[in-house]
C-alpha cells in the first residue's frame, strides 16, 4: 500500500505542481489502484509512473471544482485506449455523473467498460468487502466537500508453525484446520484448540483523505488513528483568516488534526504556487512543530503506508 | 503571425507529443492569439510557452472528440484565474456549448469575462473584420469534423517617398490624401493622382488548418493558395485502406492536397505513437516526394508565415 501524488498543486496547473489527484496504490492487497480526485492532466502524470489505467478500478472525487475534476474524461477515454476493460466505479458528489455523461455523449465517447456511478449523500460507509472499508464525512468547503477513510481489514494471525511441531502434531490437513480456529482431536486421543496456535492478528491500515476545507469539528473521526492523513495547506502559519474566507485550511490547522488524530503522519498537498521552494519548505517546518511526523508533499512522491507497530486500531465512523 | 504547435499526437497522450492544439499567433497583426482545438493538457502546455492565455480571443474546435476538447473546460478557468477578462469567443460544432456549460456548471465555475459560442452549421464565412476573415467547410469524418481556412487581409500598399519627392510636391497634410489614394492640386496648378505614388497591396496570408478527415475533395477550397496547410497525418504511405476505414488521412494524402492547392507549405500534426523516430521522420520524407515543402511537427515547434514573394491571390470560400 502506497500514495503516489500524481497533483499537489491548488486551483491552476503550474511548472512544478499539477492540479489535484492521489493514487491509493492496492497492488499487493487487491491489484488495484484507487484515485481520489482526477484534475486535469492526471492522466499525462500517470504516464511518467508505472500505474497502469486498467488497473484502476475505483475513482472518489472529493469534491467538484475543475482542479480536482476536469480530468476524469480524458482519464476515462484514454483508459479505454489502453485496453481497460474492467468495470470502474466512480465515487463522487451530486453532478458527477451529469458532467460525466455529458463529456462522454458529447464526444461520442463508447466505452468498453462498465462505468458505475455512486453518489454521496449520507456520510458513513460507502463499499466494504472482505479486505477494505471505505467511509465518508462531509466537510466545510464553498461547495460540497469529503474526506474519506479508507480502513484495510486485519490480516488474519500466521500458524506457529514452530509451535505446532513442538506439539508433535503431524503435517497434513490438520493444519488448515489449526489455522482456521477449529479445535482437533488427534488418533492418541490429544485435543488443541487452533487459537492457541494462531499469531496475532496484524491489524489493518488506515488512510484518510480529505478534500478542500475550512478547519472542522467533523474531520476528526475521519482521520482518527490514521496511518496516514492527506491533506490540504492551501495557506500558511499566519493565514486562518484567509484560509477561513476561502473556504480552506492552513498548514497548521492541518497539524493539529493528525495531532488530536493520533495520525501516524502527516501529508500536506494543495500548495498553492504563491509557496516555492523555501517558502514550501517553511509550510512543513511550522507543521512539523505541532506534529513532527509531517511531510509536505511533491508530484510524483511515493509513500509507502507500513503497518502500524502494536495493537490493532481499526475505528470506523459511524 | 506564427503557427505555435502545442499538441501534435493522436487519440490519446504520449511522453512526446500531447494531443491536439494548434495556437496561431498573431501578435503584431491584432495582439492575439487564437486557438484550434484544445486537447487535454493544452494550458499546461501554455505554461512552457510565453503565450498568455488572456490574449486568446478566440477558440476554433474543429469536432467534438475528447482528444481535441478535453482541454477547454480547464483554459477557461485558468484564463479566469489567471486575469483574463477579455471576451471569448469558442467556434465549434453542434453541442460544444452544452459540454462547456456543463462542466463549468457543474464546476461552479464562474468565469469573470463574456464567453460566446457560435456553432458552426452552414459552411462558409464565419468572420469577419478589418484585418482578418475566417471562414469554414464540412470534412469527412466519423463525426461532423471542419476545416478553418484563416485569411489575412492585404496590406494597402504604401506611400513610394522617393517619388514623391521626386514631383516636388511640398511635405504637409498632401502626403496623406496622396496615400488615402486621392487626387491632389498645387498652388502651381499641378494635379497628382495617389494611386501613383503607391506601392503595391501586400497580399495578406492564409493559413488552414483542418480538422480530422478522410481525404476528400471538400478539402481543396478550404485549402487553396495558403500560405501554410496544417493537416493530420495519422496514417503513413501504405495505409490509405486503414486511413480511409477510420475516417483519417495519410501524410500522401495531405501531400497531395498541398500540391493540389499551390500551398506554400505543408506542416503535418495529429502523429500516431506508433510512429516514432525514424518512423515518423519517414512520413515526411514520403511526404517531401510528393510536396517538397512538407514539414512534420512536434509540440513546440514555432512556425512564422511570412508573406508571399509575388502577387495576390486572396481567394475565398463562396
Amino acid at each position: 500500500m502506497e500514495l503516489l501524488f500524481l497533483g499537489t498543486g491548488a486551483g491552476s496547473p503550474s511548472k512544478t505542481r499539477n492540479v489535484t489527484s492521489t493514487a491509493l496504490k492496492l497492488l499487493d492487497e487487491r491489484n488495484e489502484v484507487w484515485l481520489f480526485d482526477c484534475g486535469e492532466g492526471t492522466q499525462h502524470q500517470i504516464l511518467k509512473t508505472t500505474i497502469r489505467p486498467r488497473k484502476v478500478t475505483k475513482i472518489f472525487i472529493t469534491h467538484l471544482h475543475g482542479d480536482h475534476l476536469f480530468g476524469l474524461p480524458g482519464f476515462l477515454a484514454s483508459r479505454a485506449n489502453q485496453g481497460g476493460e474492467a468495470p470502474l466505479t466512480i465515487y463522487g458528489p451530486e453532478g458527477i455523473d451529469r458532467y460525466v455523461r455529458t463529456s462522454l455523449q458529447v464526444s461520442q465517447t463508447r466505452l468498453p467498460y462498465q462505468l458505475k456511478f455512486v453518489i454521496l449523500k449520507n456520510p458513513g460507509v460507502l463499499f466494504e468487502d472482505q479486505t477494505f472499508k471505505v467511509s465518508f464525512g462531509l466537510l466545510n468547503h464553498r461547495i460540497n466537500s469529503f474526506g474519506f477513510r479508507v480502513e484495510e481489514k486485519p490480516h488474519p494471525g500466521e500458524l506457529l508453525i514452530d509451535q505446532v511441531r513442538a506439539a508433535k502434531i503431524p503435517e497434513g490437513p490438520l493444519y488448515a484446520k489449526l489455522k482456521a480456529g477449529e479445535t482437533i482431536t488427534l488418533p492418541d486421543g490429544r485435543q488443541f484448540d487452533g487459537h492457541d496456535f494462531i499469531g496475532a492478528a496484524k491489524p489493518g491500515r488506515i488512510v484518510a483523505i480529505f478534500g478542500d476545507t475550512r478547519s472542522t469539528d467533523r474531520e476528526l473521526p475521519i482521520a482518527q488513528d490514521a496511518d496516514a492523513i492527506v491533506h490540504e495547506a492551501t495557506f500558511g502559519p499566519e493565514e486562518a483568516a484567509l484560509a477561513r474566507q476561502y473556504y480552506h485550511s492552513t498548514n497548521i490547522q492541518a497539524a493539529r488534526l493528525a495531532k488530536s488524530a493520533h495520525a501516524k503522519q502527516l501529508l500536506l498537498t494543495h500548495i498553492s504556487a504563491r509557496y516555492l521552494g523555501k517558502n514550501a519548505l517553511m509550510l512543513q517546518t511550522t507543521a512539523q512543530q505541532i506534529f513532527p511526523a509531517t511531510r509536505l508533499v511533491h508530484d510524483f512522491d511515493e509513500i509507502p503506508i507500513p503497518f502500524a507497530q502494536g495493537g490493532p486500531h481499526n475505528e470506523t465512523l459511524s
